[in-house]
């Protein structure tokens, strides 16, 4: 994309993001977490700004020409093209964490089971797994990792205000989970915020098959 | 094939109808959803005549070689090959949707087990789930799409009256399941008809795993 | 392996039916069919010989020269490797069905734990699979496909006897489960015994998520 | 990595074990079986030494420079690495069992979901499968093959001396399980490690199809 990018923004710097989203949206997508087109994902680029999937495009066959630039508000920079409808859940994190620099929302089964199955409860408590230790901040198996569930809808700033209270009331975040839908997560860099997704998968599959064992 | 076209048919039209064909083919098997050489693939190529799959053949290995010409009515044109028993499933899809241009029919585990499950209630029911937003018309969660589920039968004119019997009774199509067998759903490219598809599995297998969570 | 061929057998005849075995192992080992070395498989050479795997070979690295050749009594002929443990199970196929060609035994976890919850019944009964057509001689979904499954024993003439009983009894005989085990199918050539066995693992597989489903 | 070994290993020694640590962790995260860079791998280098995966490393990338050498007491020669947490579990190996050459410890979702599953037993009884065959010293379906499970702890000398406990008590022991975490397994080589740690996860994915479909 022969994209005009802000004069503060170098170029390679901005390909170097939108190869490092590219390349993960495949791996990803060949996991099967991201069917039918959807998913987004996204790195920081500077204070001001990320690079972000455009929306619609077949994650499987992610290039650098389906990445483009938007602002902390989610508003397209330098291009005609639509950024994902849930542009502004990316933004949120970035502005939130000054040390995010990539978020990452998939829609695998699992995801998208887990978040039903738990929907009435607004949360998923996850204890006992020594992988937990792969989400920064956890150390030990013993703790308690707490995913909140938000109710779906297609009015983003619902969900804007949604993460927004759950951070207000002081309580940690890694992650959370939208009513089938699937989920979000973040890392201070690209490997952190895979491994956080990783974890999480895995998680939330062990989660689901305790109950159907136990059931 | 070197099959001798009506001249009405530029030859590379039908070549590319049959590399598309023979593409899709081999992704979808590779997915595991055309077990034991079943499933059959189809694209129009022209308001009279559509390219399938020949009958029998290993979805896995498909090539150009593997696709024939038949008009509307479910016929050879210019070959003596056996287009898939069910190719009057395909050409009633197009007669009735002028803008199909493409339809799938898979045999996966889920799609085979969820019709089974939910034959006797003629129709699966699925809402609640961002990923029915995949499905062209679909524009937001909270709908509800019904996919309905017809008895199986080795007599192609039922299942095709059955069809006709749903579609005249003014209820929208996207997909349909046929008992024990499994899934058939079209788009207006074969991009479209493989985001239903996929979208579809998804849907069905995520309906399948709440049940099997709250049983 | 420079294997000394009896006269009677050209080598080229040989290499292909060792190339075609190990062709087929390594797609199944992929398939995840044939964990921790288990599994065997044959081709009939002529009507007194077979070509079959060299025990304890990893299936997924399965080249000509872990093939050997045995005569119908399971008998190593022209080399002093060690024919699989279960040898007498496939040269009885070759000698009961002349026109059988390939014989394959896999050991999936779908086909394992199917054995083992249906090795009271005796038998697998399915029906109503429209995919029970990829089983020659099924020509409809309405009939009722019959699996055998016989009790484990590490003493081959037990299970020969077993194999033999169900026949001289005049029932129909695709393929047979072994409790505990794993599957036994073949056919007129390798493609139609690949054609079973990967029609047989699906009906299984659907089979079993019914019963989770309906539990 | 150039690391300065002890005079006494053969610098290509070293580097064959740390290659084929590296080939088998790769093939281990294909399988899925290392979720978010979780798991170590190690190979028997002399009877005072050890090669083994540094800690925190992505296992589906692994090569030679990811492995370092310790002594029988866990710590780190002729590097500054760090290597993984549970060290002490891999060379408690090497120092119980004179021939064991390679120690696997991997985390999949079945082992995970085993572990805590069979926690409150202390024991994973597995019986009657044939692919009890595969674990060295088991000759026919009809024994037991007991799994420990072991509880989780952040501090090794604790399952240290659980393991020790269960061998000083004259009990078998081809594997562990540690609640809520993973496996170990080990073998003569790594072929026999390899064989050993697939057929442990097939036997434990089995028992736990056999409980849903039961239940």
């Amino acid at each position: 994309m022969s994209q005009p990018l802000p004069d503060s923004i170098p170029p390679d710097l901005f390909a170097a993001r939108a190869d490092a989203i590219a390349a993960a949206a495949r791996e990803l997508a060949l996991a099967g977490w991201t069917p039918a087109t959807s998913s987004n994902f996204s790195m920081r680029v500077d204070s001001e700004h990320a690079a972000i999937t455009i929306s619609g495009r077949d994650k499987g066959k992610l290039t650098r020409d389906d990445i483009m630039l938007v602002d902390m508000q989610g508003r397209a920079v330098g291009t005609d093209a639509r950024p994902s409808a849930e542009t502004a859940l990316h933004t949120q994190v970035y502005r939130r964490w000054p040390e995010a620099q990539a978020v990452l929302h998939t829609h695998s089964r699992t995801q998208s089971v887990a978040s039903r199955l738990f929907a009435k409860h607004g949360v998923v408590r996850v204890e006992g797994w020594e992988l937990q230790k792969a989400i920064t901040g956890h150390t030990t198996h013993e703790g308690v990792l707490e995913i909140p569930v938000f109710p779906n809808t297609q009015h983003m700033p619902e969900l804007v205000a949604h993460v927004d209270a759950w951070l207000d009331s002081g309580n940690p975040l890694s992650a959370y989970l939208i009513d089938g839908h699937g989920i979000y997560t973040w890392g201070r860099d690209m490997a952190e915020a895979r491994r956080h997704l990783e974890a999480l998968e895995f998680l939330l599959a062990c989660e689901l098959d305790l109950r159907r064992l136990k059931a």
